[in-house]
């Protein structure tokens, strides 16, 4: 899958994720993954949401995974965090 | 399925959740739900995440859906949160 199907869900507002899944969306994109870790995975959770319930009334989430990455903290210690990959399909 | 098989996961500390999940497991139960609303999915992504990681590592996330839900805010006025159920199987 190209790159521009995912959207990583960090710390902007809500809307501005819900606003780039449905542009993709509505550019002919069948499938959007919206991706996120650490604190962002419940805003990641309200885009696919509001995504489905408000905007792209056809779209299901068809698949939801998550997974344990290891970062660097600041300090440059290993450092885990979960991520989640949710999968928009229409 | 019983109550006692579903793990709320609210504003506690990660580990409290992760050892009521555990508990269960280790009493018996075949699949324990995590449920969280809000904020508080990332801590449930968390629990999920820590349990099979390094717990119960025979365990796997076999399920995973989110809904939307609707709740009176202390105001009273109706207030939407996205909430998600983590179904842990072993």
């Amino acid at each position: 899958m190209a790159d521009d199907n995912v959207v990583f869900v960090g710390k902007k507002g809500t809307m501005a994720y819900v606003l780039a899944v449905v542009t993709q969306m509505n550019q002919g994109a069948k499938e959007v993954i919206v991706k996120a870790r650490g604190k962002a995975i419940s805003r990641a959770v309200d885009v696919a949401e509001i995504v489905r319930n408000k905007f792209i009334t056809d779209a299901k989430i068809s698949d939801i995974t998550t997974s344990t990455e290891e970062i660097s903290s600041e300090e440059g210690k290993p450092l885990k965090v979960s991520a989640i990959e949710i999968k928009i399909t229409k």
